[in-house]
């Protein structure tokens, strides 16, 4: 029997399970095995992903990529410091400011950028400017970079390092959000430590849940020095499991047998058939590179009736300054297949 | 084929989930619909509670106990308020410092009992102790209660009402922590509303991670006004999934059929017998009336050392002042059966 | 004998006491009078800034101008909520994350304006943007205006109403940064309400110390329910002084017989002489018109090196984008006489 | 001319500022200074006070004893840890949760005492009660004490060495809250080092408001690397003073040629005197030793009437669990002379 074509592309969080975790999960939930962590699967993930990143990591499961995003700024920020990140960062804008609430009140500063990926020289003249402060002057504790971008672009690893380096020159730990690390990782053909820890990163947030976990995300740690009170935080945040083998059973699963980069890989391709497909209506303009599973997109007042009417699911945009036109976000996902694309582009064709 | 008999009597935490919620969770995962709960599974929590209930509430599911007391008591108490509940709470002695992080530096202040339930009068004292006075002493705007207690005893609903009646008198709001809420209404017979609002509760962490859940707690406002600004604590705690649809799942189906009362049912039935069979054995000594899942024991040496031996699995206690030995704690669970408790049994006797 | 000339142009924070204020603060210490406001001083205060501000306020005095709008803020939002103001804010910039310490993680969001006055359409467009959106986004509860502002311009009391009445549309609470408020009245020439609640402002940092003062400045609020719990956040912020007259005494002095604004007056017609004596020199630009007692000054190489080659004392500022060359900042105080400006604008002209 | 007799024994903090201080004060009140700490009198501060204590120290002044001691607490806190402290504890009790505020959210664990002096073997027991716990446990990370205590005992060397001997093996740091350190160090006689870093405390609130001061306290660091980030702090509460001078005036003219200890001893013998006048009178009962300026007194109500008839202002207070009766607190202060003690007396003999 057919497949329903799938007329949702709001976002890649709803989306269902994969079958693969899912399948983990069931077979986690066998008899009493200690609570908190203390079982083995949980046990075996500090592993798994050393293995992963191919260096020693501590890492620590949380369910949602705001908690993990806060938590980890709340390791390496003091209350009174400041985090610099792009404008547009999830952390700065759609999080329900549970960084500040996790650092108890660091600021967030946002540094423009032309497509999401932060310009190396735009920090440095930021960094320059907060040096030689007194105590009125909140100091510059971390870098925070999001990879995929905000705007579905991509870093590679030569960009993330040279941004790191400025960072750490002064003194900045820097943080990935990785909410679609996979994604990025799946275009850039590249290792996870190719763009993490070989390029500075100190610790990423490793999203799962937009690509096939139920609420699973990992702070991996590379300087596992700063994960010291880690434990303490995510259990003062309420996010310690006591059935803690259900989170590690998910991580597990997702990255056992590259299945995170299979599923992305199918989430990318829709996006590169979307982007294509829409490119070659006149009319649609798609202001930045479509690296990843997102698209943004300037539709015509045609177009955008046409979806509506045929009841596709996505969300209006605040377009960035200096566009003009109505913009919209397209996300795809693990569970789409070209015959969801392809009919997508037939109703926006018209 | 016979079942491995169960040794760990640790906590109702290390058990796994019941295959009725697990199944629920497994039916969700069909398909793309809106996350962060505006999906239909979640759009129904609010009318389930209401008709379990028996009245209008407002609900919010969240995955662990900690974050739902911690949330909780942040609607209900100022940064510069306390919170009054027994010295030996959960929230005060468990949870990592989680009130006081929610609650942005909320005073928790603790009264003594005789088993966990805290007396009227000791109430009373306290409240009238803290009026007259200036900025120099943080105001309590909130009574919690737990129900089952710490100690494993049960409040009954006139023991609740006169303690909420003394709170709102002085215009306290009052909060139940009801991480075993279920194993109380099991021992109780009475209605769910017997013990809530109706005997004076404003909100109540409803447990259900003990009892059969994966990960998932409900924080019930029967006063929906106090839950004005609750989404966004949430939010801002981290703890919004995505995939909302499996955190309303689990509840549903936790409910559903009365499977919540089920499971405690036989957990407490374990307790009785466990119980039961250990004070006959000489120098047993059980401080506490065992009335939901938990026992708390001073056993002799011989009798410990057997069960050691016998690798059965359980924690050492805190005992109270002025109880001499050495105290363990045993818990039962929903997946316990009689022949796990005769066995424990025989070894404790020799 | 003659003064020294006055070099110091660092700051209004230099400057010494005011002697009508150390004389008060010396009749105060007369034996033993009840603590923490309970003295006579202090309970007049309500009615003297009543009678100052022609309505019934409640007033708190506290040490610094950080103290005052920290607190100030943290009355008017909540710890999951946002505040609007100039991206230049002395709050968003120059307090330490103060107003992040005592809101408990409130965001402050920066709105560009040509000369630190908030353009009405800009304020407008903002609080739309921020509209119907849910949790993931921090609800804007309160605009911050400061005056006079941080480019040393001022408000007409028309302006002020136009920006509160956009705010007050949106449900925002108003607050106003009044820090160099004296200056700002004395050059409107205005009564303190006309610029104050009758333009909509809720609550006031009503400054002293720059002008005056040792250490005081009032919270005055126009809608004293805002002010329930505010004796709690003094205390709790440790600025609850015991030996309270002594504050009272300094905020009585400087509004009797308006002292605050002869005081004000003299800082604002040194700074006009030394503004209008500065555009007079080649290659001197001031980008802002000079308001109240604050000018920024782009100074040509040579006139700089000569001030401080005759030590003179002033800061660098960074200069808003698009302007080129070095700025300076420049602050006159009550205590300077027409000789001081004379003099350094001697030499600046060489 | 004869003085008129004193009669409020409420506080030391009714009283007025010492002349040498407030002298002081005018003194400082000339011409423009560098602020925020940057004038000479401040800076001269470190010097005065490692002279004062023989070693060097980090010294910080603030306003208030609260904003003292909670300040000092936020330095060797983490927000998830706990302080021990006497159950009566200042800080546990009358600061309005400012404890609470500058950790952001540490727990304060009061411990019961005899007399205000904690004793070793109850803090050794509760520091053992509290190892081997998990991330549910807030780990104890300080020891607080108060020298004199809050029931006017005062330790010794001894005592103190012993109890920071302990909480040093277990990592605790070691905070002492001297708002009567004067009156401590005045009755035991020995060097200010003596009960201080030589007896193992890590930073001490130097109280001097109650002593003499307008409002100026000292934060006194013996390990100066923990004062790290202590300006930060400062600023960030709202408590760097711009017109620093004004601060640093007071404690260098308190320090100065040992007027700390002078107004100390005079207020010691107002309290000896007072207390063996006391205890000369039938049903008089004075429950701890009166080492500083403080009497707790169960007074008969017939004393009691006639004091409260000839207008004498004490307040009544909480008498610790074991006394019957109603008690009341008397304080004295440099202010008081043998006369306003004798007169108290007669009144109370009747």
């Amino acid at each position: 029997m057919d497949q329903p074509i799938r007329k949702n592309f709001a976002s890649d969080n709803v989306v269902s399970v994969s079958p693969a975790i899912m399948d983990a999960m069931m077979r986690a939930n066998t008899g009493a095995v200690p609570s908190y962590g203390n079982d083995a699967l949980s046990h075996a993930l500090d592993a798994v992903f050393s293995d992963l990143f191919e260096t020693d990591v501590a890492v620590f499961p949380v369910t949602t990529g705001t908690a993990a995003n806060a938590l980890a700024l709340s390791a390496i920020v003091p209350p009174y410091g400041a985090v610099v990140c792009d404008t547009n960062a999830h952390i700065a804008n759609e999080e329900g400011g549970a960084p500040e609430f996790y650092t108890h009140g660091a600021k967030l500063l946002g540094l423009p950028s032309a497509d999401g990926r932060m310009d190396a020289q735009t920090l440095s003249t930021r960094l320059r400017r907060a040096q030689g402060h007194g105590p009125e002057s909140s100091p510059i504790c971390a870098l925070s970079l999001t990879q995929a971008t905000e705007w579905g672009t991509v870093y590679d690893p030569s960009q993330i390092a040279a941004l790191s380096s400025i960072a750490r020159a002064d003194g900045l730990a820097v943080h990935m959000d990785g909410a679609r690390f996979a994604n990025a990782v799946a275009t850039l053909g590249c290792a996870p430590s190719d763009v993490t820890w070989r390029a500075g990163i100190d610790v990423l947030s490793f999203g799962a849940t937009k690509n096939g976990a139920m609420a699973a995300e990992a702070v991996v740690f590379f300087k596992p020095d700063l994960a010291r009170d880690f434990a303490r935080r995510i259990k003062r945040g309420g996010h310690l499991w006591s059935k803690h083998r259900f989170l590690a059973a998910q991580l597990q699963a997702y990255v056992t047998d590259d299945l995170w980069l299979a599923n992305a890989r199918v989430a990318n391709r829709a996006t590169r058939r979307l982007a294509s497909g829409l490119e070659a209506i006149a009319g649609v303009h798609l202001p930045f590179s479509c690296d990843a599973n997102e698209i943004f997109a300037m539709l015509p007042p045609d177009v955008l009736g046409r979806l509506r009417a045929a009841d596709y699911v996505f969300y209006p945009w605040d377009a960035p300054d200096g566009l003009e036109g109505e913009m919209v976000r397209l996300v795809t996902s693990f569970d789409m297949a070209d015959a969801d694309i392809d009919a997508f582009l037939a109703v926006a064709r018209g």
